[in-house]
């Protein structure tokens, strides 16, 4: 059997498709909804409502890319009326350290944003 | 003089500016630009060749918002020929950290994704 050789994945080369992966993980709904997912399962209506201005269109097409990139695992109970939860996997709970640090950037970080921009835009 | 109240910046709501500053710092560019300026100042053309695929206008762009929102300092040193140096500044190397941990995320999971996604494209 021929070996497979395992390139290690470099999202600075155009043609590597982890640069695919690096996108979706930085999409602003998936670095929303990862933390509201932290803490356990939970509903659509909890997440739509969790995040603000999503619409319901937007919010399934996230969970259905988390899915399948093996984020998160959708649970479809079979009871009437429907009951469906959505909940991280360990792949999905070990990236949602790491966007749980980059929202933290951003609130710890928005006010010194907000005053660059302020200078920036008088400036230009 | 009245007092000026501080929110805490919030991005799951809706009207709140900080969520504008998480999609910019999510960007893909962004996600991969911040590394390689990590190490010291470059110039134009050492990010277009270090970002393979990059247009000359999304470097651009992106190096212009990242200035604007004060994560970049644009150095011209008015030489003829031209010398202009990109640099992060000390709120940009903040981010940085954390992206460089997003990226690393990438790298090490990347097989894992995929495989995640073979599996889920063959379900469906």
């Amino acid at each position: 059997m021929a070996e497979r050789v395992r390139l290690v994945p470099n999202p600075w080369d155009a043609a590597c498709p982890s640069r695919e992966v690096l996108a979706m993980v930085g999409d602003k709904w998936a670095l929303l909804l990862m933390p509201k997912l932290a803490d356990g399962p939970k509903r659509n209506g909890e997440l739509i409502r969790a995040l603000a201005g999503v619409s319901q269109k937007m919010l399934t097409q996230t969970l259905r890319d988390m899915e399948r990139n093996g984020l998160v695992v959708r649970r479809d109970f079979q009871e009437v009326p429907p009951r469906v939860e959505y909940e991280l996997t360990e792949l999905g709970r070990s990236l949602g350290k790491v966007v749980a640090a980059l929202d933290q950037w951003v609130v710890d970080n928005y006010y010194e944003v907000e005053k660059a921009r302020g200078a920036f835009d008088r400036a230009a």
